[in-house]
């Protein structure tokens, strides 16, 4: 999640990071595209609206799991910022004791967060979460469980994968995924690091190869959950 | 754009605020459709995968400005939070020494900002600018301004209107307009005050009302910008 890179100035005047040939661009007509096309976007409007840049560089999964709690709807907390509004934020997520019994906001500052922690953050907000490691499931469960959820509304899935198997920059990461094209067999992430990458639309194979890589941090493999109301 | 509100906690529980019945919420069935038919839609992808949250309430065009240049993909500063990597955002868009000239963060943070300065902070950027003033305009030519600039590219809109004319609560308000749906005579609003209200969908005659009102502060109409790199 915590990456060292020796960028050129010139390489960021277009302010994102270019993409290698295997990725597609959300930001451009065959991304768009394939998004017209979908059969499996009911995640993507309610993504969308709540899509936000992680806050710090090691709060990917922070800012994935406060646009999850947005798009599903549910009781939010006061936002401090905006009272008398409520709203989920990178800031009021822990001030629910149970979530940072889990893991503080601190700790995910210096060392991120495993995949269990994730999976564990989400249910200390009472959702119903399964996780799973990608060394756990066949190409064809990963594509199928993945497309069933971007099928139905009120649910939702979120992706811990190595950057370095889709040939970006570079280390673990975590986005949530908003829809699957069929056509061409790729998933769509709303990559939270929106200062460093536009939403991609990868293949279901290098997907699934990025998240049976393993996370030193936890000794075992990335992977996914799968998120649903309570 | 600060309002004084005496809103129940009940009210409160769905996030945000519920709609008046001649507003379309984005995030519903309907909303969506109306941006599938759309043939005046350009505007949204890069826009929606550069939707912000105004960070103070006061901030709607800081914010909707920052939509608008990340959109514009033009050659940002350098994210301080997010190094080396460079990105527009609410703070350090005021590092500008041309653009704190106009009026600075903390001068908007006390009473937001005008027609004329949302302008003139985009010219800052080096951007072509027109503004409109609301007063000035036929809603025929409101209409076609901006469908025009919704059907192309690389170029923006930004509103600014008065909330209660749309049966919002409450005052003047600034945000990116991302489509036109011609069947329904809709735009489609990209609210950035998140937390207070989904995008909307609105007739093109209610808007054309509520960017003829008069702000006191200038004591000239509200208005649109339209935005187009240089
Ligand atoms: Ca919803
Ligand atoms: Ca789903
Ligand atoms: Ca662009
Ligand atoms: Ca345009």
């Amino acid at each position: 999640i915590i990456v060292a890179l020796g960028l050129t100035v010139e390489k960021l005047l277009g302010q994102t990071l270019p993409l290698a040939p295997n990725l597609i661009n959300f930001n451009s007509t065959e991304g768009e595209k394939l998004l017209l096309q979908s059969k499996a976007r009911q995640d993507y409007f309610p993504l969308s609206i709540h899509f936000l840049t992680q806050e710090n560089p090691a709060w990917c999964g922070v800012a994935s799991i406060v646009m999850v709690l947005n798009a599903l709807g549910i009781s939010a907390p006061e936002d401090p910022v905006h009272k008398p509004y409520h709203a989920f934020t990178q800031t009021n997520l822990f001030d629910n004791p149970k979530t940072s019994q889990i893991i503080t906001a601190e700790q995910v500052s210096r060392q991120g967060m495993t995949l269990q922690q994730l999976g564990q953050l989400l249910e200390s907000y009472s959702l119903k979460v399964k996780v799973y490691y990608g060394s756990e499931v066949s190409l064809e469960q990963f594509r199928q469980l993945v497309m069933k959820n971007l099928e139905q509304p009120n649910n939702y899935v979120i992706v811990n994968y190595l950057r370095s198997t889709l040939h970006q920059e570079r280390g673990g990461h975590i986005s949530p995924i908003a829809a699957y094209n069929k056509e061409t067999d790729r998933f769509l992430i709303l990559d939270v690091a929106r200062y460093k990458y536009p939403p991609v639309w990868v293949s279901a194979s290098e997907l699934w190869q990025a998240i049976r890589t393993l996370d030193q941090a936890s000794n075992k493999s990335r992977g996914f959950v799968l998120v649903n109301s309570p």
